[in-house]
């Protein structure tokens, strides 16, 4: 965010001035958007001119730049939404979605990062998560998240008159500065955490508890002597207006769970038509829970699994009613709606009955693996999108970020001093399949470089053969070989020094613009209708009045993982 | 085939007598089939009023029943062709195929055998492989093949008044009787092997021989102590016409390898428009080889590899003149198109460069796994099928045999003396999703039952697990676990004694009707224009002269593999 709510507004019309000086320089690229850029920068702007001939036309018409819908759900492999024939296979049904795609752009090589909350970051960000040090995902009580220095899409759209809104799973942390009305929404309902909330409530763990947050429901413990190691006083959902207040919203239990996303969804469709019928553009983040771990019948899909259950009965009808309120409201032609998942499956240890299998590529969520990053994805804009298109081209959850900015008028807001991963993809948009302005994608398993791809050859930076091999033998071609099994050792040497050059590129990069790291601080503040539970997590409870330390002394110490960086991490998920 | 060209006419007179009093017996289903019929039947019956109603319409407007062709090429994974975002992930290109998917019935679950041998047996015969012996993959030279007491679906319609053709691959083995023209195709342009004949030649062997059966391009091996073990003489294209002679085509060397197709492809034109011209309706199994393991540049597709190459340079823009001629012809309306792959993609030891991946599902050719089995395949049939569709039924190649005879009015020329575990699937094809009477597959891994499946459950029977665990416990479910990798072992509990019953139900009916063998004999007999080398491969050679054997007394011991089916076989392939 650009202003902090309790810097005031001196602080503010600093970073302000700031701004402005630097709408003179240009967007820093990563590296390798460079050298693609001195191949085909006379290309894209020609290619260029017409975009934006076309754009100034629909301004024309519609008196506004496009509004913007980034809709974003969890855990959903390539394939399971959007292709009829290879959902079918997995017993997924979601019709809306495939209509939705059917009218639109289909995207086969959409990449995230490995898991929510990276995707989450990149997406606001623009930028690789590990430049915000968002790079893992938190549980409560976490008091760290993503920083105020960051700048976030929402930050770049106000600057240029939008009316930006937030209503879903945020998952950035759960420290005052990272929630999304003081990151530059007008409005924000959010849920600060994932999922796994549905299984930490007394319902829930009545249902399923083998380890249990809710200790009230399990035997004594006759070993147990810390009453405070986990501790109540979370909070799970909040709600706000920039510049406004926080208050949390209903609180922790079972139905909570069940009303916050069909919450989420009215407050998006009040935006939307508030702001289509003021005549404003606008971007909602719409980003839906959705999935209850708990059981639930009857089953209705081939598939069975909750997941898939989730997203056949709540998310696939609110899809179909969103592009029919669009339509009502004369503005589905001016407005771009990008429809995605946020990362793969989650196949490593899912909750029992979730369904969460892999796609057609290796491994999951967490993992480097193109099973970890490459999703279900579509875009759907009436009349500048051609329908029944399939995109082949790499394209990257940052590239959202520079696209809504060059979309909206707001390039000159995007902040200069930092490298912004994403690169314009108006152009694969509008004009379709080959069109895209990347070839690569850097892939970080927590803080550590994973895997680098480029074109349809990928690389495993961290995998057993490479250190075994001495060197970098483990290319994969992901045409032949899309599960990556068999890297191609003698075929491949001679992408050897090519992969380790385009790494040496992008880590001279870093060093240039060092990242942001997190934020620390008390979790859950300036909530105005705290519970005193909530307030009591940022102190040492009763039990522990004379602890040698104060209670956010340690707080700037939490540990990031994995310790060693240099070690051997494995594929396994954050 | 029903009538041995060298038995003369009055075996012929017998069985056809049998054939005419069989006609009033109904045909035997494998036994699974009576339980569904027995829960279905009553539907089933209102069905095929209406399905004869439409058929009888359509007969009324073009004077003959449907004309009936099968595309059937090798080794392609579910999704390589017909899906465009699928195929796309692994760099196929298939535009012609492509469109005749989106014009007609995609299907999601069509079962073959595991390999090329008992998927074409299958075909023919409208049986698992395993009733007519043919359930592994030959070389030559085979002595052995396809036993004359079979009938084909060339019979079955000959009988019915088509015309029938065959051109292509047919790999039934290399004795006279297996001949196509020999078992009831009117015309016949035959290869008699695989695509292993495009390695077998000096131009590849020169490029490619390691092992080499060309000895003349390796070195002197001076521990040779048997010049005779591999002979030269063995034949790989054959044409011929239903009574006439057999002569050899071409030759061996790689130009005739190239021509084959070529010249198939054109056969299958010219049969077409003969008959159309004609008002025949008629029958063509167009089966090519189309893949040369040779080495060829330039590469057109992006997935590079030499199958994908073949298939989009060649076979797409034949499929594309194929719709082109039937609409020409004024017949695209009464004539139904079944394209599909024989069977999953040899991901086993393929030949260098074939670029021969898994698709969505483990495994590949050879493999009782969905990889192995479960393959592209799609239905055209403008005005009939309607365009778009998408089935996710199970359906097995056996159900052409059927289908087939049921759309030419042939079901009372199938025998009724043997099992036929095709079904009809005319409902499937002209109503789409939800209307396959099948709902069971049984898949053989060569002479032993590999695996069975039922509605989206399937289970191994040869794997470790299952021995391990003492019984059936390595029940898969599809939707949630399509690359069967983890046994839903306690939650499938419930599957053991049902898996176990309908095993049991299907070896019942294999006592009562017992499977035929294969045929044994010299190999290439009848060929008019025989080359001296092939003639000679049915004797002892000069060097043998006194053995205390003849060279075929012992054909009619070629061993069976596994020699011992009740040990563990693995999932490796024929």
């Amino acid at each position: 965010m650009r202003v902090l709510p309790f810097l005031g507004s001196f602080v503010a019309l600093i970073i302000g001035a700031t701004s402005i000086l630097a709408e003179e320089a240009a967007v820093v690229h990563d590296a390798e958007y460079y050298i693609l850029e001195a191949q085909n920068g006379k290309v894209w702007e020609v290619e260029d001119g017409e975009l934006d001939k076309k754009l100034a036309e629909l301004k024309e018409k519609y008196g506004t730049t496009p509004n913007l819908i980034h809709l974003m759900w969890d855990d959903q492999p390539f394939g399971a939404v959007g292709i009829p024939a290879m959902q079918q296979l997995r017993g997924f049904e979601t019709p809306n979605l495939n209509q939705m795609a059917s009218e639109g752009l289909l995207f086969t090589r959409m990449y995230t990062e490995p898991s929510c909350t990276p995707t989450r970051a990149a997406a606001w960000t623009g930028q690789y998560a590990i430049r915000s040090g968002m790079y893992s995902v938190g549980f409560p009580v976490e008091y760290e998240g993503f920083a105020a220095e960051n700048i976030t899409i929402a930050e770049v759209l106000s600057d240029a008159g939008y009316s930006t809104g937030f209503f879903g799973k945020l998952h950035l942390g759960d420290i005052e500065e990272t929630y999304p009305h003081n990151q530059g929404y007008d409005e924000a309902f959010t849920a600060l955490y994932n999922q796994a909330v549905s299984l930490w409530n007394t319902h829930a763990e009545a249902a399923n508890a083998v380890v249990g947050l809710k200790s009230e429901l399990l035997a004594e413990n006759r070993y147990q002597k810390d009453e405070t190691f986990v501790r109540d006083g979370y909070v799970f959902y909040i709600e706000g207006e920039k510049g406004g207040p926080t208050r949390e919203w209903c609180g922790i239990e079972a139905e909570c769970y069940r009303k916050f996303d069909i919450e989420a969804r009215d407050r998006t469709f009040d935006f939307i038509t508030r702001n289509a019928e003021a005549g404003k553009p606008f971007y909602a983040a719409w980003w839906p829970l959705w999935t209850s771990f708990l059981p639930e019948a009857p089953k209705e899909t081939l598939q069975r699994g909750l997941v898939a259950e989730s997203y056949h009965k709540y998310l696939d009808p609110d899809v179909g009613q969103l592009m029919a309120l669009l339509h009502d409201l004369g503005i589905a032609e001016n407005t771009l709606v990008i429809a995605m998942s946020d990362n793969g499956p989650m196949t490593h240890n899912p909750p029992a009955g979730a369904g969460l299998g892999e796609g057609p590529f290796r491994g999951g969520k967490g993992d480097y693996l193109e099973g970890g990053v490459r999703v279900s994805a579509q875009a759907w804009w009436p009349g500048m999108i051609e329908g029944g298109r399939i995109a082949g081209d790499i394209v990257h959850v940052t590239d959202l970020f520079t696209t809504f900015a060059r979309l909206a008028g707001a390039l000159d807001h995007i902040p200069t001093d930092r490298v912004i991963d994403g690169v314009d993809q108006t152009s694969l948009l509008l004009n379709g399949d080959g069109f895209s302005r990347r070839d690569n994608v850097m892939i970080y398993s927590g803080p550590v470089l994973g895997a680098s791809v480029k074109d349809h050859y990928k690389t495993h930076w961290l995998s057993s053969s490479t250190q075994a091999l001495g060197g970098l033998t483990s290319v994969y071609d992901l045409y032949n070989d899309h599960r990556e099994e068999n890297p191609i050792v003698v075929g491949g040497f001679h992408f050897k020094e090519p992969f380790r050059r385009m790494r040496a590129r992008h880590e001279m990069w870093i060093q240039k613009y060092p990242h942001i790291p997190r934020a620390h601080g008390p979790a859950y503040g300036g909530i105005e209708n705290a519970r005193p539970e909530t307030v009591a997590l940022s102190e040492a409870p009763e039990a522990l009045k004379n602890l040698p330390f104060g209670m956010l002394d340690y707080i700037e110490q939490l540990p990031n993982l994995p310790f060693d960086p240099s070690g051997d991490v494995g594929i396994g998920g954050n």
